[in-house]
């Protein structure tokens, strides 16, 4: 075992603050990975507040990992020492499922080993995440990461970015269709920049007038004010897919309406109960409302290379892990254009 | 113009009497059929009663009619006098829009005219259903009855049989696939006789244990009972599609959870806002939440040549017309295995 520094939270009403860690021996299968930046993912703090009533103390969150090869087992033979890589959501699943055979280790019937705040099945106790100096994952789980980017700027795709792209690509977003993305913020953001790349029409809605200039940057070609009713009427039965990134439960039913027939509206951020939908919106015209949750890792690696080749990364504001406690707070407030990243040389 | 028998409510709270409308004159395209038989729908008891809220009196409901083609327009080629036919829930729309080139004629972006409750293009003011003698239809609408199955019993075919069949073949339900019916009605009794015949491991989910042995003698292979949670839970996350029949509002949760990942439930009864649907129950796994409507009319022809060939009809109970009122009142009372259909003989 090896000790590192990391931030942690000892309670949910607990500031994060530095500790010390140990991280595992190096097995034959694994990857040693010094982090050099990790997202802040809003999951991070809902994870930290127990908000989901799963979180095991001390928590270190962070799932959004960048870092070098420092060390490699004896059987890797997909990484080396030096190379750039990533780190998401996952760390472990058992390779042997149906759904672990066909790329989708977050379904893992025998349960995936989450970057924090899972089961640990080396050291016992549960996983501890990217806040901290150094990570020690299986190779399976280590992303190789595009170097013609902006290193810092790829670490929020880790979670963000196959977020919003594994339900555009799941849903055979393509060129000529209307897409809408509903909420500008981390996932957001992400969305409309995989759509535009994929060639979409690509439409923000979002209910704040301020952020449409923001959206027209980031690559949408039309926004919607969704308080607008009548703009909202003038788009119904016209959309191909919807991308729902709102982080709370809502009414879905005025997004469902702009539903082509036979098209579908996917969730990816409100994990509660949403407000009463109208079967009718789904009988009528055969639409589809549906969920989504990051994506496997051979498709997070399929992400990384299409936004080495499109050159998309995340917006971010770099932070110093001691500022970590007033960026929960600012995430909390939707106050970040559009994703804290924390240098960890800083820690 | 011709003068017929039919039986119509003059306003929701009226009841249905025998009353003469009148029929259009034959249309080069048009085919005229004596009705034979018609079947009573829950939704021409909603209509009646207004409770869709847009209900035009005199009101002559139905629309699971079988009769016999008596004349045809100079330009019919597809049928002729002396022929077994079927008219669904609709009678006309464009031709010419996306929705009816692609055979979804009930999605018209035009608008499809029903069979009764419809602006009536030809004579004006509505159009009046199959609680009558006698009913003219354009061609493309006519449906082919095949002629070795029982005929009163295919009248139901024309919607319950139609909504149910559509969603089991949109979603590709095939051999070895784990299909749920919810609800033991008029549209339930026909999902498992579809689910069946198309090679499904087909379980009747039902709150009522009275209703699983009918169940098991329509084709289901097993019976859920909807109200035993251990039960429930011992077929989480364990079926290729659900079709919900459940004519109301309800809470779709505990249904969700017995999908497998990427799979879907399909409303085809609940025109009405559901209780509060989790984000979490779409989101994890991926599962989908639709809806489906009838369907076209080359579906529709499709679906009654596999009950043909299948020896597939639905449960009926013979009545005269003079009793729709009393039938009326026992479907509201789910009082009926499993649909009325009216022996026009006797108007």
């Amino acid at each position: 075992m090896k000790e590192v520094k990391a931030y942690a939270a000892s309670a949910n009403d607990a500031p994060l603050k530095e500790v010390n860690i140990n991280r595992r021996d190096l097995l034959d299968n694994d990857v040693s990975i010094d982090i050099m930046y990790c997202g802040v993912c809003h999951s991070d703090i809902h994870a930290k507040l127990n908000d989901w009533g799963n979180a095991k103390y001390p928590i270190v969150p962070g799932h959004e990992i960048i870092g070098k090869v420092t060390a490699v087992g004896s059987n890797v033979s997909n990484h080396k020492v030096g190379d750039l890589v990533g780190v998401g959501c996952m760390v472990d699943s058992c390779q042997e499922c149906s759904a672990c055979k066909e790329d989708q280790e977050m379904w893992c019937e025998n349960g995936s080993t989450s970057t924090y705040n899972s089961k640990d099945p080396h050291l016992g106790g549960h996983t501890l995440g990217g806040y901290s100096k150094l990570i020690v994952v299986r190779e399976e789980f280590v992303l190789k990461v595009p170097t013609n980017l902006d290193t810092k700027a790829v670490a929020p795709l880790l979670c963000a970015g196959i977020t919003t792209y594994s339900p555009l690509k799941h849903w055979n977003v393509k060129k000529g269709d209307k897409v809408g993305i509903i909420g500008l913020g981390g996932l957001g953001h992400m969305g409309i920049k995989f759509a535009a790349a994929m060639g979409a029409e690509t439409v923000m809605i979002t209910t704040s007038e301020e952020k449409a200039k923001d959206a027209k940057r980031l690559g949408a070609d039309q926004v919607i004010i969704s308080k607008d009713e009548s703009q909202m009427k003038e788009h119904n039965d016209s959309f191909d897919f919807i991308l729902n990134t709102i982080p709370v439960g809502h009414d879905v039913n005025p997004y469902l309406a702009l539903l082509k027939r036979d098209c579908t509206m996917c969730l990816v951020g409100a994990i509660e109960p949403l407000e009463n939908v109208h079967g009718a919106n789904l009988i009528l015209r055969r639409k589809k409302l549906a969920g989504s949750l990051i994506g496997g890792i051979k498709e997070t690696q399929e992400m990384l290379d299409f936004c080495g080749e499109h050159n998309i990364t995340s917006d971010i504001e770099m932070i110093d892990m001691q500022d970590i406690n007033n960026a929960f707070e600012r995430v909390q407030k939707n106050d970040v254009k559009y994703r804290f990243v924390i240098d960890m040389e800083t820690l």
